[in-house]
């Protein structure tokens, strides 16, 4: 990955966790993301630390200003100069000349950049741009395959199908073995339960073909099994041993997230849910909507963020919260039940709480939120907890559990 | 950062962001975040990569499991052995107590966990754990000053200022130079345009010792300005001109976001906002209520998915939409007024869309999404692009391109 506006720590990168992914999909293990700045000396040393790998993917630093260096780099690390692709050239000019003439950019800044931007090291592969940045597959005489692909991430994900049908990656591909990684995913389970679930069955027999990793997610916890080739067995010898040892945490035996769980859940049983968020603000809904064909179950939600808005659109009684106040178990039930009845859904969900960092009581302090979840036909979840974090954890945490919560009501959970 | 989960693409790390905005801030110059899986020779190969420099900071590999290695490592690396330490034991102890007695976790596993967390390297500063995880600051003779801390990012974080106050820490910064970044932020405007701006500048004069990286950020564009030491002047000239050529595309000249701006705009104009959100389902209400204090200019809002809610909770007339469409500018801004209305707000934000993958229509594809702000004293504002990327891309630009709107309506842009 380069990109100084990665160091900056202004945006997070999000082509290394999905390249890892895809890899890792494929049966490479992924040694290392690594991610620096647009200076050269920095992008030299970065393609040496990987010089005795495999595959090297690069992504970012293909655009049209003088920052970005990472074509001419590479064609220097792999020892081919750089030529004009005219082909690309015309290619990326059409690209941009009609939306150049609306906005009135066309003219040499622009054919400047076009420019820049079909430069290709002799030999390489060049694929198609998304955007306007062609990517590039090219082989280090004795060194890696060096993969070079835009860092946008929509422009990255859309080049990657031409990646893998390119010859040299094609090559590579057929010498990789495969072997499937199996992962667990349990709520409200330490880790050290997992650690001492490993211990106590490394004692009968070796399982050093099977690399365990956990990983807390908020609320969740990942455990996943990485078998060496041939150790599949054994791997799901080992994820049975921790299923049925934490069976009463489980959320799934293969890895299907919550949100997977939940829309299945509510598609078998024909169910639809409605949101009556506070201090959310949205975010459950959002989450529920995050999904393709999630019209099928999701009516709708209303964010409540004032009181008034609490009792003119989902018919909380403003008594109630001048009793109990907006923040009480009391409100979510309210909150639920009149977004399930408002929207005729047949679950609802109502979220309201101290989302901080002001507004805390000895009482309620920061952290402390109510859920309710109800369905049409009478069940009633209630959670009250106090969330640790800060602002944003606290409401990420919040949007976690509802959506937990749900998944319960709409009897998505593992026997 | 370590963790083989952020090698399989489950997690996308949100520490060295973090952390290299953090150093940034300081008047570090950050060279590299480096991700690598928790393996004894990855770990290994990792650190000495950084041999070369003053400091380096590690995150994650610090929990109770086999597969966290990371303070054995960082011993082995700086050549100290590790020692029990028992304020630290006890420490931890007193912190899981009372959970492990309510969750019936308590035992011989917890304890095991709570001794290997507790192991510190000889001669380093221990730092008092968030969670459970105690971090490290220690020297490693003649090479860097390495700081170890915990994976969570709100333990991460949490620990963030005894960092700074640890004393080795204290004398590395004194050493430091500070030199602040620039930031400027546009909508609108193609990278190559600024490549030619500072292309024209640089016959001029000489640019290099500002470093000049720009950014695309969905619908911003940003461009920092990182000034060497005693630049600073010039850094503020390049600024300078950069933005009066390309006034009429900024947003701010000073680095501040579309959401610092609007926030300021309503709080300073005492104007409140509600949504009626269709394909982004509550992204726009999350968006604002992400901030502290939020509750003084928003109001709440509607996910209105399906048909029947638009028309029974804002108001939109089932006539319209089976004339127009629900997604439509008619029905836009229908949901911006009628959010207005029920919320009793001063601004209102409607937006409906196809964000796929179905739905599309030749008339209506993929991407079309149309948006209305209204206002009470009369104003409308409109749009309906198509726009490119995938259902998360389109969600997630559509979400922007309101926040800009409402920026616009609320009188937050510069003149």
């Amino acid at each position: 990955m380069t990109g100084s506006e990665l160091l900056t720590g202004a945006v997070r990168d999000a082509n290394g966790p999905w390249v890892a992914r895809e890899l890792g999909e494929l049966g490479f293990e992924v040694a290392r993301i690594e991610i620096v700045g647009d200076r050269p000396a920095d992008l030299v040393a970065a393609l040496e630390h990987v010089a005795e790998f495999d595959l090297v993917v690069t992504s970012g630093g293909l655009g049209p200003t003088a920052d970005d260096l990472t074509t001419e780099i590479v064609a220097g690390y792999v020892g081919a100069p750089l030529e004009l692709d005219e082909t690309m050239q015309a290619l990326i000019h059409r690209r941009v000349a009609r939306w150049a003439e609306r906005t009135g950019f066309a003219g040499p800044a622009l054919d400047e950049a076009t420019r820049k931007q079909a430069m290709v090291p002799r030999g390489a592969v060049a694929l198609e741009p998304v955007g306007t940045a062609p990517g590039l597959v090219v082989r280090k005489p004795a060194g890696p395959l060096v993969v070079v692909l835009p860092g946008p991430p929509r422009e990255l994900q859309g080049m990657w199908p031409a990646v893998l049908a390119a010859p040299p990656v094609v090559e590579l591909l057929a010498t990789v073995p495969r072997a499937e990684p199996r992962s667990l995913r349990f709520f409200g389970l330490p880790e050290s339960e997992i650690a001492q679930t490993l211990r106590e069955m490394e004692r009968a027999r070796d399982l050093s073909a099977v690399e365990v990793t956990t990983c807390l997610r908020r609320s969740e916890l990942e455990v996943d099994l990485h078998p060496l080739p041939g150790a599949e067995e054994l791997a799901a010898e080992i994820a049975d041993e921790i299923v049925s040892r934490h069976r009463k945490n489980l959320i799934s035996a293969f890895g299907t997230t919550t949100d997977e769980l939940l829309a299945a859940a509510l598609v078998e049983h024909g169910l639809t849910v409605a949101t009556g968020e506070s201090c959310t603000g949205g975010m459950v809904a959002a989450r529920l909507v995050d999904r393709a064909g999630s019209s099928a179950y999701v009516n709708g939600g209303v964010v409540a963020y004032s009181n008034e808005a609490k009792t003119a659109l989902l018919g909380v009684p403003a008594e109630m919260i001048a009793e109990h106040g907006a923040v009480s178990p009391e409100v979510a039930r309210a909150l639920a039940d009149g977004a399930r009845e408002r929207f005729g859904a047949s679950i609802g969900v109502g979220v309201t709480g101290v989302a901080g960092p002001g507004g805390g009581t000895e009482a309620k302090p920061v952290g402390y939120v109510c859920f309710c979840v109800t369905t049409a036909d009478g069940l009633v979840i209630t959670r009250d907890p106090v969330l640790p974090g800060s602002r944003g954890d606290i409401r990420e945490r919040s949007t976690d559990l509802a959506m937990h919560l749900l998944l319960r009501a709409a009897g998505g959970l593992p026997r």
